[in-house]
């Protein structure tokens, strides 16, 4: 990953230097310059090489690609009214909405610039653009519900978050001419890698050490987000008959014992319930892996990011 | 231009009612069907027979640049707070901010698949939408400066308005097999006819009958907004050594005298300078649709269409 990763981030300079001046374009080059893991741009790149080709043919694909994500990152904020990325003001914190909006609107554009017209590849990335618009939405109603189910949260977070890392690997294999096959097991990889992945975040969040972490233990509990594990919860305790998230969830933020909800979802069994399901997520993408490679000697450098950031969310 | 109206018309409704439903798209099918004049589609269709092909062929693109049009009013919309657009709610204010940026941010990817993959039609779509982009980066960014030239104005106006009649056209021609003299030849026709149809609506706000344009005469005048006329006329003032507009600008919107900025434009000679101005650009218009076509048969459809947009505006 280091290699492919510092392939990239200078690639990424070069973008950023080439740059015309003016204020739609800082804004992105901050952005972009803010620390990453570009997981989804080496996804590409390891993808395409493990169908044969060589990851400096992708670097405009991948560079897309991570444009695009910068480019949701951009106006995610906006709609979250966050002020913070990475301990960094967000974009429309440090300049303003109307230009973190045009900014972004221009990195859209110019992510698929970079995408090109390579057989097949812009289909991939429009259907996948709208997928993340489409999880976006989801996400901003089940805000202002009360009845989210489970299948509904996990749809949400597949079309947000997961089919990116699906494209990013698909792009890479169609690129180096993989076969139709090979690309539908790519991209289950992806996408059964980014569920898990979002899936550890919310354990992370709920049981994680907050030395570790960095962040208060139970953050998303306290807020009343509506993650896997607190729409689990809900459920088990309405079978259960017992009250003790929805009681919490009746106060306001501040006053909510988190402890006593943490230890809730253990008591109710969502902890290992939640623990069982990443591991038949991560199973699910092995396989996929597998499928293409049996010995998991080509697919090495895939099973190695794959464990780093199993590794990083436990 | 009925006919090829009648045509997209028919796809746009098409379009629409193959949405899935939701959130999402509500906003996107509001828009499409708020009064439109279609230019830009018709344009695409016009110049698309115009080089042998069948209007009928370029639907699809016509509708991602009528769907890219209507990304960037939902976009600029929000930027510019305003709460109507031809007499209706905008999306922000019918839905909420949020909806507009994330609804708008889909409108443009399905732009993009609604233009495909032909060859050299996606290069020019997105170096145009991406001018449109430092278009309204400029117009913003002129709000807040005293000092913009008339040739900057110009510029903001070239990108922002005239670049996407100019892509309209290509992409009808590039379609249809033109060559690429004239592909440059329309494109050039097509930005003119902007840059003339923007000035005539500058002209149309301070000398235009309110009884006719349905707006309060000299309404840009009164809120200091920096159009062709108010930049020459300063510069003009600044030669002659007279003061009316800096003075009447000097005060609050609601306290200019808004017959006496009129007058001073007439006095300063800016009115006969700029009409003699939309002249030369229509001469420049005409001339590229000639070099095209010296009998002016194929292109009578086209110089139809100039004249409508001209009367309109006089």
């Amino acid at each position: 990953m280091t290699g492919h990763r510092a392939l990239f981030d200078a690639h990424v300079e070069r973008w950023i230097a080439a740059l015309p001046p003016g204020g739609l374009y800082e804004p992105m080059a901050y952005l972009l310059r803010l620390p990453a893991k570009r997981i989804r741009p080496v996804l590409t790149m390891m993808a395409c090489e493990l169908f044969g080709g060589r990851s400096e043919e992708v670097l405009d694909q991948a560079l897309g690609i991570e444009l695009f994500h910068n480019f949701t990152l951009m106006h995610d904020d906006i709609m979250d009214a966050a002020s913070l990325r990475r301990g960094r003001p967000t974009v429309h914190a440090k300049w303003n909405t109307n230009t973190a909006i045009l900014s972004g609107d221009a990195m859209l554009v110019m992510a698929y610039q970079c995408i090109g017209t390579g057989s097949g590849v812009l289909d991939v990335f429009s259907t996948h653009a709208l997928d993340v618009c489409k999880g976006q939405q989801l996400d901003m109603e089940f805000e202002q519900r009360s009845d989210v189910s489970l299948a509904e949260y996990r749809e949400m977070i597949r079309l947000k978050t997961a089919v990116l890392l699906a494209a990013s690997l698909r792009i890479g294999a169609i690129r180096a001419g993989a076969s139709v096959v090979d690309q539908d097991r790519i991209g289950a990889f992806g996408e059964n890698l980014g569920l898990a992945f979002q899936l550890r975040d919310d354990l992370l969040d709920a049981f994680g050490e907050s030395q570790i972490t960095g962040k208060e233990q139970g953050g998303d509990l306290r807020n009343g987000k509506k993650t896997w594990l607190l729409i689990r919860g809900l459920e088990c305790e309405q079978a259960a008959g017992t009250r003790v998230l929805q009681q919490q969830l009746e106060r306001s933020p501040l006053d909510r014992d988190v402890p006593a909800m943490v230890n809730a979802l253990r008591v109710l069994g969502v902890h290992a319930e939640a623990e069982a399901e990443v591991r038949r997520l991560e199973a699910m993408a092995t396989s996929s892996l597998e499928a293409v490679d049996p010995d998991r000697v080509r697919t090495a450098p895939l099973f190695a990011l794959a464990e780093a950031l199993r590794v990083r969310a436990t």
